[in-house]
């Protein structure tokens, strides 16, 4: 498994402290739709820890170019289902930049249906 | 350039009719976030040709991984940039599967202010 494998399999079984290791010392995430820069794993983590809920992950898709990994991810409180997409990029083994997306429903534009299945 | 490459380049010139050759006959594109699903190149050039507006589009990250290539695209009116995350997939080097997301601007919620620079 690749870290970023390794991370969300973590996640996943809400082991958030052990994924310490797998972040690189420089490490920054970007959400970039809400404008939220994370600084370092020791906020990474805390942030993950106590975010409300208990939220298991999957990675439905991943695409591994050396360095750069991009996911698809579903994370359900098995309720809810919410899709992450990320951008990932490895330093010296480690996750060193991550960027990710949380995109959600909406409803599609009208005019558009003479092309489109539902 | 990739057939994905190419598909950004051209719409982002207005070439939309130009990019038929890009597609496979079988080429299907999803939007999960509205749960729409679009058959063929014919249906997907029309919707792109008809869509309001003037739009430029800018590839700002690729990942390639054989015929799986990941990439985020920043395209603008001028006034509005929109994010556009892709995944696509290639098959006899043409566009195969598409799956798209349409990722939009949000409030952080509140409560996670200590870990995070804005």
């Amino acid at each position: 498994m690749n870290p970023v494998e390794k991370l969300w399999s973590l996640f996943d079984q809400f082991k958030f402290e052990e994924t310490a290791d797998l972040f690189h010392d420089e490490f920054i995430m970007i959400w970039p739709q809400t404008r939220e820069l994370i600084r370092g794993r020791k906020n990474f983590i805390l942030l993950n820890l106590n975010y409300p809920g208990k939220w298991r992950c999957q990675i439905k898709k991943m695409v591994v170019e050396g360095d750069e990994i991009s996911a698809e991810i579903h994370i359900t409180d098995g309720n809810e289902v919410v899709i992450c997409v990320g951008f990932y990029t490895l330093k010296d083994g480690k996750i060193w930049r991550g960027r990710e997306f949380w995109p959600t429903p909406y409803d599609a534009p009208k005019g558009r249906e003479e092309w489109v299945e539902f």
